[in-house]
């Protein structure tokens, strides 16, 4: 059973109330706490790009630290992440139209105003996931050049799961949570790849792994710690403005190594305690992922500051701007975090 | 203890579930069937709004029904919205600088992009909640000249619990709910007016009455017979384009008079069965809510259709359209309201 992660209290009354599970563990798979169902799979989402991500340097990607931020990103449509993405296929003389992610408008809302000011449309390059499909699509290029084939014609179909591209990347994924992906549930991802039931102890324990290198290949764990950096130097790519990812790794660099998925899943690495830590909100409600992997962050790296507080404890505004209330851990939550 | 209502699943794997709570009874407070916490005290949000207009009819409030379609909405923002709200205030010499929900641009997305694109701002008329408070001004107008004073001065502060019109409102939600809400916990809602903590039985017993006219006194009883009119009438007012609730009542009319509020809550009346229903989901997502309330109409008006279907089954598809799964009752929803 899940138990309450996040409550929403207005004017002082408990209003709502977000369900979920959460889980701790290091790189040898010990538990250091959990809360609610986490040996049940789950859709990971985004939250697994930087798995995903390893599985694309392992074949041999070999990318800026903006580029390898921004292939681990959902970013927010911001134009330096669609430049970036751009650029990255220009260099293979492709563009938008390799990508197979779909169009999506920018999330943040100021962009998209000003795209709809200026009469633009948006097109695959504003997808959140971009930068990981340009990738996939660099990837492609790369496996069809030692295959000796065209890259265009190499490229086209790099999201079915039968793909030797997505082959790769989903080995990767067994690899690095320890369970064969071949033979897990699998749905259609929002950006049309497959996304693969793993139960929270799997993610975390690739989020660990990936903190500290241990349980991975060498040629894994080294590139873990390249993606940690990169995601380090250029936090910006990986969401954008006034994103959470952003904004902690942009305040705390790699001690906090951290990745939102869609439906309320969070994971993230902390390598200073060799933890890997993964969450999951029933009800996918995004405030509330945030806020309980901002009051995990909290009380695990024993972090006080306004930042973390501000995710754990929203507070809520209404149409004139008064504070309403605000989102705050739930008793189960803030009991198994309490030190 | 809450219960799984809504599941939400991807590719045949069942991604997440909303918890929530519902009951439907009868106007003697009869429950026909109920799941989840029905007596514990929910903030009711914009789903009681019917009842508040009940309250402004009570007051001596007289519009067409277009205007009393309006003055139970959250609508979204839509220019006839806009038009209609403005011109109940212009009546009265007034305009949007009378109202004190606060700023909110139009949740209709094309509406919102055409605004943008013409540079258009956002005005206190396009929030949701504009039409109920055009009628807070008209009642406190009304009030006004009843008691001499001079209106401009008597509509200033309107939103507080202890101004004379919203008393009056609070009156009749007392009234209708046979809670005394002078002695319940208070929120601040969104559009700035008290909040007040009721229980899901005693939101669907007011609905039940509304439905009904039992247990009304003789004038809410006519009043509730004329907004339940009007929102059949003219159900565009009450939501917008490819809303629920105007869906809905454009397609059965009285037969479900029903309001969504925010944070999970929804209300309905089923006059021809007697019943009320209210329900509420934990963690606020309106898509349960809709979800939820269309699989109970299904159930008790043994509606067979596409548009009920279409919201307990909301398909969900991708950035590229492709359907990745949908929203479907839980277990325990369906399990309840099997025939």
């Amino acid at each position: 059973m899940s138990v309450p992660l996040v409550e929403i209290v207005r004017s002082g009354f408990v209003e709502g109330c977000h369900h979920g599970s959460v889980v701790a563990l290091d790189a040898d798979g010990t538990v250091a706490w959990s809360l609610g169902e986490v040996s049940t799979p789950i859709l990971p989402r985004s939250a697994n790009k930087p798995l995903q991500a390893l599985g694309m340097l392992g074949l041999g990607l070999d990318l800026p630290p903006e580029l390898l931020a921004l292939a681990c990103a959902s970013h927010s449509g911001e134009p330096e992440h669609v430049a970036t993405a751009a650029g990255v296929l220009a260099k293979l003389g492709l563009d938008a139209g390799a990508l197979e992610c779909g169009t999506q408008w920018p999330s943040r809302e100021p962009v998209l105003r000003g795209m709809v000011a200026r009469g633009e449309m948006a097109t695959p390059l504003h997808n959140n996931c971009s930068g990981k499909h340009s990738g996939f699509v660099c990837v492609a290029c790369l496996m069809a050049r030692q295959a000796g084939a065209e890259p265009i014609e190499f490229v086209r179909g790099y999201v079915a799961a039968e793909h030797a591209v997505m082959r790769e990347v989903s080995a990767a994924l067994s690899a690095t949570t320890g369970v064969d992906v071949d033979h897990a549930p699998r749905g259609t991802d929002g950006c049309s790849i497959p996304t693969f039931a793993l139960p929270l102890r799997s993610l975390a324990l690739a989020f660990a792994r990936c903190g500290t290198g241990q349980g991975l290949s060498d040629g894994h764990a080294r590139a873990a710690r390249r993606l940690r950096q990169a995601a380090a130097v250029a936090p910006f790519m990986v969401g954008g403005t006034d994103r959470f990812d952003t904004r902690v790794m942009q305040a705390y660099g790699e001690r906090l190594f951290c990745k939102i998925g869609a439906e309320g899943v969070y994971c993230a690495a902390l390598p200073e305690l060799g933890l890997g830590i993964a969450l999951k909100v029933d009800d996918g409600a995004a405030r509330a992922a945030e806020a309980a992997m901002a009051a995990v962050a909290q009380a695990l790296l024993r972090i006080e500051d306004e930042l973390l507080r501000g995710y754990s404890h929203l507070q809520l505004r209404n149409w004139r701007g008064i504070n309403v209330g605000s989102l705050r851990p739930a008793q189960a939550l803030s009991q198994a975090l309490a030190p």
